[in-house]
C-alpha cells in the first residue's frame, strides 16, 4: 500500500481499478507533393468532423452538467469557427504546405500570443485553442480522441490532465474518479469534477507511477490516494462509496413527489434548459417546469441569425415536450462576454457595462421581432411565459412589451392562433430590483438572475480572480433585494422565482424560502435533492425568522443563519 | 448683416469683433547631417517643454472647469510621456530621422491605428494624440501655439476648430464666445464651453468667410449668427449680455454668506479639488470646504509613487490653506479608467468592474501605508477627513481602518504628533448604499459618488454611447439609494454628503435637500449659484414632499417634482 498526496478538488470516496488514458499518438509524417487545393480541403473535413464531435459534446456536456458549466464548449465551437483563425491556416495552406503543419504552426501562433497576455480569459483562451487544435490535428489524422464515453467497467482515471471536453463526458456509472498529474482547485476540469460529482484529486506530481490495473483508493476530500489499498481499507471505502449510491438511489423516489415543503407549501422547482435536447434531463428528474430557456444557443449554433420559422419550430418542440408545464423563455441575451460570430459588435471598454441582452434587442428591433413572432406563434403549444433579460427601467419595459403588443396584433389579424402565455423579467439590475414595486405592476413575473444581480451590486466582475472576493451571493446587500423582489411580486399578486446559479445552492434554500420566493430554477441535476431538501423545511418557521435574516450583517452570518436552519 | 447658422452647443449671447484664431505655421524644412543623438536630446527638451505647457493649462483648467473637464489633459499628459511613443520615434531618429519627421511619423502611424478602431475611447485617443504632437511638434519648431489667455480685448473667436487645450485657456472677460467651422454637440470643446459657460456654436462650415474685425452677434441658444448685425440687434444682444452680466456680479455676493437656506437649514457647501492650486478657486468664492480632494492627480502627475514626504507636504499645504475649514481626502482612486504609467496593471475584461480604488490600496498595502501615514502626520494641521473609495463591504472597510489604526499607532508610537481627523467612505457601489444602515455604525461620515452608484446601478458604462440613456441621476432607483444612505446616516448621527456630478446640479438641488443630505461637494464654479438657490428653498416645505418623490416612477417624475419647487 502506497500512499500519494494531491489536491482535493472534488469530493467523495472512490475505490477502483486505474484506468490509464491512452493519448493517441498525434505526430505528423512529413509528406512530399502537397496539392493546396486538396489540402485546404482536408482542413475543412477536419473542422465539420471536429464540429459535429464538440457540439455532440456540449449537448452531452449540457444534460450533464447544465448550460453554465457546458458554455466552455461553445466557447472551443468559436475558436473551432473562428474566421481568422481559418484564414490564416489557408494562408499556411496556399504555400504549399500540408495541412497538418499549417494547423500546427497557426495554431501555436494564436496560442503564444494570448498565452503571454496579463489576462486570465485570454489564457484561457489559449487553453481553448490547444483543446481544439488537438481535436482538428486527430480528425485530420483519422485518429480518435480518447472515447472516455466508452469505459465499461467501474475504474479510477489517471491522466496528466484532463481536457474539460474529455470531462465533460466521463460517465458517472464507471468512472468513479480521476487523478491528474497537474491541475488545480480553480481549473474548469475541477469545476466540472464537482458539478457531475466525481471524486477527483489533481496535481499529483507521481500520478504516472500508477500502473493501469493497479487498485486506488481515493479520497476527494482530503486529497490523499492508496495505491494497492489493504482489504480493510478498500472494504471500509466500498462502504462509504455504499452510503453515497444509496443515497443518489433514494433520490429517485423523488421523482414523482411533488415539490412541497413539510408544512404543505408548494415551491415550483424549475430546470434550465438551452436547447430542446436538454428537455430529457428535465423531464427525466419530474421537475415543474423550464425555469429559463436560454435561448442564445439556438444563436451561437448557428452561421447566421436563426429565422422566424426555425425558432419557432424550437419553441414548439420544447413548449410540446414539456406537457403544458411552464416553459419560461428568455429573449435574446447575447453581448456582455457573449457573442455571435456572424454578429460583430463594437468592442467595448466594460462589455458587462455595455450592449447587451435587452438593450441589443431594443437597439436592434427587426431581430427581436422575429423572435418574439415565433414565440407569439408557438404559444398556442403550451404553457409560455416569456422572460425579458437585463431589463433596467420602465421605459425599457414599456418598450418591449410594447413591440411584442404590436406583433401580437400583427399577427392576430394575420388570422394566426395565439395561445395564453405570461410576460416577465429577469431582475438582474439592480435598478430593477430596487424599483420592483413599480415595474410589478406591469409583468406578469420576476426572476431574480443572481449572477448578474450580484456583479453589478458589489461592482465586481466575478470572472475577475483579484476581485472575485467580493462575489459574495450570502451577502446581507444581495438578501435584501431578493426580498425587495419577492415582497413587491407578491404585493402585486404576481410570482417571483431565482434563475440564477443561487437557485440550486443547498444552504441558499432555507434563505430563499424565507425570503418568499415562488420558483426556483436550476440545473436538472440538482432538482431532485432540492426537492429532497424543500421535503424537511417548514416554510412558515423560516419566515418567522425572516426579520433575523435580514439584520444580518455579513455573509458569514446569514450562512450561519442557514446552517442552524439545517442542524 | 449676414446672417449664418451652426450648431448651438452654449447658451447665452455675445456681440463682439470677430478675432481669427491665427494658427502657426507647422511645416517641416528638411534638415541635412542628422546627428541622432542631438535629435534625441531635442525630442527630449520638446517633450519637456510640452509638459511645462501642459500641465498649467491643466491646473488651469481645474481651476476653471473643475477636475472632471480636466481629466483630458492628464490624458494628454499620459501620451506625452507614454514610453512606446518614446521608443518608436527614438528609433526612427537613430536611423538619422530629424526629431520632426520621426514625430510626424510615429505620430500618424499611432493616430491611424487608434482612428480606425470601431471604438468611441479609442477614437478619442487618437485626438489626444493629434492635439498632444501638434504641441510637441511646435516646441521643436520653436513655434508658439495660440495663446489664447493673450486676448485683451472684447471678442469673438472664430477658428476652423478649438482643440481642448485651447478652450479651456479662454478667458471669459475677453472671449464673449466663439465659432468653430467643424464639431458637434458632444464634442470636448462643446463641453467645455458649456463648463466655462461661454456662448458658442460650432459646425458653422461658412466660418471662414467672417472677417477678422468684423462685428458678430452670436446666439449659443438657437446656434444664429449675425455678421454686421445691425445697430438694434446689436443693442437688444448688449442688454441680454448685460443681464447676464449682471447676473454673475449678483452672484458674488454670495461670496461671504452663509450656506442656509430660506428655512436657516445650514447646508454645507465644499467644493472638489485635484491639488494645491485649485485652492485659491475655492477660496475665493468662499466655499465651506473640500469635500473632495481627489489625490490620484499627485500620483498620475508624477513619473514614480510619490514619497511619504512629497504627500505629507501636500495634505499639510491644503490643510493650511484651508484654515481649518473641512478638507475630506479620498484615498488613492486608480485602476478603471484612470492609469499610472508607472505602475502597470494587469489589463481588465471590464476595467470599471475590476481592482480600483480602494480594492487596490487593500492589495498594496505598501503603497496605501504610505498615503494613510503622510495623512495622519498632516492631521494636525487643519480639519482633515479621510475618506476611502469604492467601499463595497464591512469586510473592506474594517480591513481599511485597521491598516489605518495600525499606522497611527505606529506613529504615536514614534512620539509623532497626530490630530484629530474624522474616517468615511464613499457610496459609490450599490451595495454599500443598501448597507449603508450598517455601515454607518463604523464609520464618521458617508459621501455618495454618483457617477460610479449610477453606473453601477444601471449596469450601464457611462462613457458608453449605446448604454448612456440609462445614465440617469434623476432615476428613483437612485433616488431611494440617496435616501437610503442619508436617513441610515441621521439614525447612527454621522453626516452624509454627495461628491458626483449631481451634487452641483441646480435641479438636483431641492431633491437633495428634501432627501436630508448635509453636504454637497461640486466644482468651485457652482458653489454660488447654489449658495443662491439654496438660500431661496425651504427645507422643511422640501421635506415634507419626500413622500411624493419617493414614490416617483419615472426620472421625468423626479424631475417634475424639483421643476415645481422652483417654479
Amino acid at each position: 500500500m502506497r500512499q500519494l498526496q494531491g489536491i482535493a478538488v472534488s469530493e467523495g470516496v472512490a475505490v477502483a481499478k486505474a484506468y490509464r488514458l491512452a493519448e493517441p499518438d498525434l505526430s505528423i509524417t512529413e509528406r512530399e507533393g502537397i496539392e493546396p487545393s486538396a489540402e485546404k480541403q482536408r482542413f475543412h473535413d477536419a473542422i465539420a468532423n471536429a464540429k459535429v464531435q464538440l457540439e455532440k459534446i456540449r449537448d452531452y456536456a449540457i444534460s450533464m452538467v447544465g448550460e453554465e458549466e457546458a458554455e466552455i464548449f461553445s466557447a472551443h465551437l468559436l475558436v473551432l469557427q473562428d474566421p481568422d483563425f481559418h484564414a490564416a491556416i489557408e494562408g499556411e495552406i496556399a504555400q504549399n504546405t500540408q495541412a497538418e503543419k499549417a494547423l500546427q504552426k497557426i495554431a501555436q501562433q494564436f496560442i503564444d500570443l494570448f498565452s503571454q497576455m496579463d489576462n486570465e480569459y485570454m489564457r484561457q483562451r489559449a487553453a481553448d485553442i490547444e483543446d481544439v487544435t488537438r481535436r482538428i490535428l486527430a480528425c485530420l489524422l483519422g485518429k480518435i480522441l480518447p472515447d472516455v464515453s466508452q469505459i465499461d467497467e467501474e475504474v479510477v482515471l489517471i491522466a496528466y490532465d484532463l481536457s474539460p471536453s474529455v470531462t465533460a463526458q466521463l460517465n458517472k456509472q464507471y468512472v468513479k474518479g480521476f487523478i491528474t498529474t497537474i491541475g488545480g482547485r480553480t481549473s474548469h476540469t475541477a469545476i466540472l469534477a464537482r458539478t457531475l460529482q466525481i471524486p477527483a484529486v489533481v496535481g499529483v506530481k507521481e500520478a504516472e507511477t500508477i500502473a493501469h490495473g493497479e487498485m486506488v483508493l481515493l479520497d476527494g476530500a482530503s486529497g490523499q490516494l492508496s495505491i494497492n489499498p489493504s482489504e480493510e481499507a478498500q472494504r471500509e471505502a466500498k462502504e462509504r462509496m455504499a452510503v453515497q449510491a444509496e443515497r443518489e438511489k433514494q433520490l429517485q423516489q423523488f421523482v414523482e413527489k411533488e415539490s412541497v415543503t413539510a408544512d404543505g407549501a408548494h415551491i415550483e422547482l424549475a430546470a434550465n434548459i438551452g436547447s430542446v435536447q436538454d428537455v430529457d434531463a428535465v423531464l427525466k428528474v419530474g421537475a415543474d417546469g423550464v425555469g429559463l430557456f436560454r435561448t442564445e444557443f439556438l444563436y451561437m449554433d448557428s452561421t447566421a441569425l436563426p429565422t422566424e420559422e426555425q425558432q419557432f419550430e424550437l419553441y414548439k418542440a420544447v413548449l410540446e415536450k414539456m406537457n403544458n408545464k411552464p416553459v419560461v423563455v428568455r429573449t435574446l441575451d447575447i453581448g456582455g462576454d457573449k457573442h455571435l460570430e456572424y454578429w460583430q459588435l463594437p468592442k467595448e471598454e466594460n462589455p458587462f457595462l455595455g450592449q447587451r441582452a435587452i438593450r441589443l434587442s431594443l437597439a436592434n428591433e427587426e431581430i427581436f421581432v422575429t423572435q418574439l413572432r415565433a414565440l407569439l406563434r408557438a404559444s398556442q403549444y403550451g404553457n409560455l411565459k416569456i422572460m425579458f433579460p437585463m431589463i433596467a427601467t420602465m421605459q425599457e419595459l414599456r418598450q418591449a412589451k410594447a413591440i411584442l403588443q404590436r406583433e401580437h396584433d400583427a399577427l392576430a389579424s394575420e388570422g394566426i392562433a395565439i395561445g395564453k402565455y405570461e410576460v416577465g423579467i429577469m431582475i438582474e439590475v439592480p435598478s430593477a430590483a430596487i424599483l420592483a414595486d413599480v415595474l410589478a405592476r406591469e409583468v406578469d413575473f420576476f426572476s431574480i438572475g443572481t449572477n448578474d444581480l450580484i456583479q453589478y451590486t458589489f461592482a465586481s466582475d466575478r470572472m475577475n480572480e483579484a476581485t472575485s472576493y467580493l462575489y459574495e451571493p450570502f451577502h446581507p446587500a444581495i438578501i435584501r433585494l431578493i426580498e425587495q423582489v419577492a415582497s413587491s411580486a407578491h404585493k402585486h399578486g404576481i410570482w417571483a422565482g431565482m434563475c440564477g446559479e443561487m437557485a440550486g445552492e443547498e444552504l441558499a434554500l432555507p434563505v430563499l424560502l424565507a425570503l418568499g420566493l415562488d420558483e426556483l430554477s436550476m440545473s436538472a441535476s440538482a432538482i431532485l435533492r432540492t426537492r429532497e431538501n424543500l421535503s424537511k423545511l417548514n416554510k412558515k418557521v423560516l419566515q418567522q425568522q425572516v426579520d433575523k435574516l435580514l439584520a444580518c450583517e455579513s455573509a458569514e452570518q446569514v450562512k450561519d443563519w442557514a446552517k442552524q436552519v439545517y442542524n
